[in-house]
């Protein structure tokens, strides 16, 4: 990898070769956003080669206002890449990162299989740029789109005041499942629609057969679980929050609580967070706090009726923050209401952000 | 107000005379389902009388396989009424509830009138049953919904544990705000179906042109706001829920942080729970704990994915608590989802509890 230098020669040298980017994981509901993404931020690659499972291979997609077609995945598919973004599954990403990296690609990873690896970096730009430098392994990983809608607002009001605790409960998207999520939630609204559902037990259960990803119906209804069963009853989500939450903030001893829900929303998910800081924290000093932070943007005025939603947010980029109040019965907490687009923010744009930092490191 | 007393004679004597009962609001979303719970309960009424707005008199409804009769609001319609029950806007109840006990009767109000008048006890009867004697007004209020949907779990909890905090963020049904809400719900998924909507900003704003009670869409979306606009950028229905806690159970000072928020589900409101205890309290503890609770039923075997959704809940009396968790990072903390369907136990059921109390004084 390249470090920054002191030599201007050098610099200049560097800066003719753009880096070559792979996305792996193309045609998914991340990397659908992803080439959106890329092809409406500053142009910084050379050659921008779409990866995906066999399958797709052959299709074409436009990106930078280019068709490009689809490569399969193989050993090969990374030759001459400098930058491999990674929207895949898990174990997709388990053997595949590692493959790509040894072949000299540094690699940008959205699953979870490297997440807590203490080797591989958690990055969030706004908050943790420079630990994209400590990637021993050659893999810097993306976080968990639950911790990436809040993570920006709290990094910028610990930076300020002193982060102690966090209690979030969340309102999470049915694209935090992908693309059998946005279609099972589309398909279930249309068997609801129009019928008299809703005021008795089971109900739903008669009219939604199909669940798709999720554990029980998701359309008018509300379900307390995102993925996985972990010990003493946690779902691995909320305990991705946890722990990247304390990884991406440097505080291995934060204390957080954490309460996962799926409700019926396509994109954007939503988190209520009780923060508690070591100091006197006042709703005014928050607000200002949040309106001087990168990446968040503060919409806070209930008596206009102005607060997010996800129907307001999605599509856009920011970390949007709303329902600021000092908690009554403690000074030193503020609870509030944020909503990101689980898929640009809390997937493809932090990921896109990431390959930026490193892309950079190429022309300097 | 008759006492309990020692002496056989008096107690067969009183007994002779089942307590009248009137029901006002009984054409409302709310009346509705107490019709439904007065007629599956045990009868403990002589006469029940139906009492609406003028506009609703003459109609014809069903109650305990009686045909009754509809009257218009008077102060006459509460002649020989013993007990009242009051489901209407706040501002009928201000007025009209006096003018119903200064003419006799007791009256159980479910509006927000008189829930913190510290001369009008607040009842849940699993949690407080004694309290109804306190009311020297004649007049009993009965709490808000959301504060319902939770406070006999943690009644439950904090006799055993000693409750000093909660923090809570709420997943309101749209009944919440009465038929009009139910309404809205249903007309707004029926305006969304089929359409590929969620994935851009503005998307639901332009199709959901009726947003009925709420503040945004509601519809594939969540709004986190709930009542009306009091000081710090509070919601009413958060400062409900926070007073109404600690009024039911007897504790000042107990801390309280809520964040309100609504979301497209019919019937049945949803929290998150985080609470902190004056001991350890481990998973097993707490689910012994509402495992024999009064009025709450424990459903929490996520390996089976067993946990409360609205759509299981909805239509049945009990507090559904799953989801329990000892707090990774305070052992005397506990993290739960509750469900409660927010018009009966959270309306009319509580409202009828506690009216049976007062006609067991009748009786006895």
């Amino acid at each position: 990898m390249t470090k920054k230098s002191a030599k201007p020669a050098k610099k200049a040298k560097a800066a003719k070769r753009l880096p070559s980017l792979a996305v792996v994981g193309a045609t998914g509901a991340v990397g659908t956003v992803m080439l959106d993404i890329l092809s409406k931020r500053k142009n910084v690659y050379g050659e921008i080669r779409l990866i995906a499972s066999a399958r797709s291979a052959g299709k074409k997609l436009i990106c930078r206002g280019e068709e490009l077609t689809v490569v399969a995945l193989s050993p090969e598919a990374f030759d001459g890449i400098d930058i491999a973004m990674f929207d895949v599954p898990d174990e997709i990403s388990a053997e595949w990162a590692p493959i790509a990296a040894q072949r000299g690609a540094v690699v940008v990873d959205n699953s979870g299989a490297f997440r807590m690896d203490k080797k591989v970096p958690l990055v969030v730009p706004e908050v943790n740029p420079k630990d994209i430098k400590k990637r021993p392994k050659g893999i810097i990983s993306n976080p968990n789109c639950t911790t990436l809608s809040m993570i920006v607002a709290m990094g910028a009001l610990d930076k300020k005041f002193g982060l102690k605790e966090l209690v979030v409960s969340s309102y999470q998207a049915a694209s935090g499942a992908g693309q059998p999520g946005i279609d099972a939630l589309h398909d279930q609204i249309s068997k609801v629609a129009g019928k008299n559902l809703g005021s008795v037990a089971k109900d739903l259960r008669g009219v939604i057969t199909d669940l798709g990803p999720f554990p029980a119906p998701l359309a008018m209804n509300v379900v307390p679980w995102a993925g996985s069963l972990k010990e003493d009853g946690y779902s691995s989500e909320e305990l991705k929050v946890r722990n990247e939450s304390r990884k991406i903030l440097g505080m291995p001893k934060l204390k957080v609580a954490v309460t996962c829900v799926r409700v019926p929303v396509i994109t954007t998910h939503s988190l209520t967070v009780h923060a508690t800081f070591s100091k006197v924290v006042t709703r005014k000093a928050a607000q200002n706090a949040l309106k001087k932070a990168e990446g968040v943007l503060l919409y806070d005025n209930p008596e206009k009726k102005e607060y997010p939603t996800p129907a307001d947010v999605v599509g856009t980029d920011p970390t949007w923050v709303g329902r600021v109040r000092q908690s009554l019965d403690n000074p030193k907490a503020i609870d509030l209401f944020v909503c990101g687009d689980n898929l640009r923010k809390g997937a493809a744009l932090n990921t896109a952000q990431i390959a930026e930092l490193v892309a950079a490191e190429f022309t300097r």
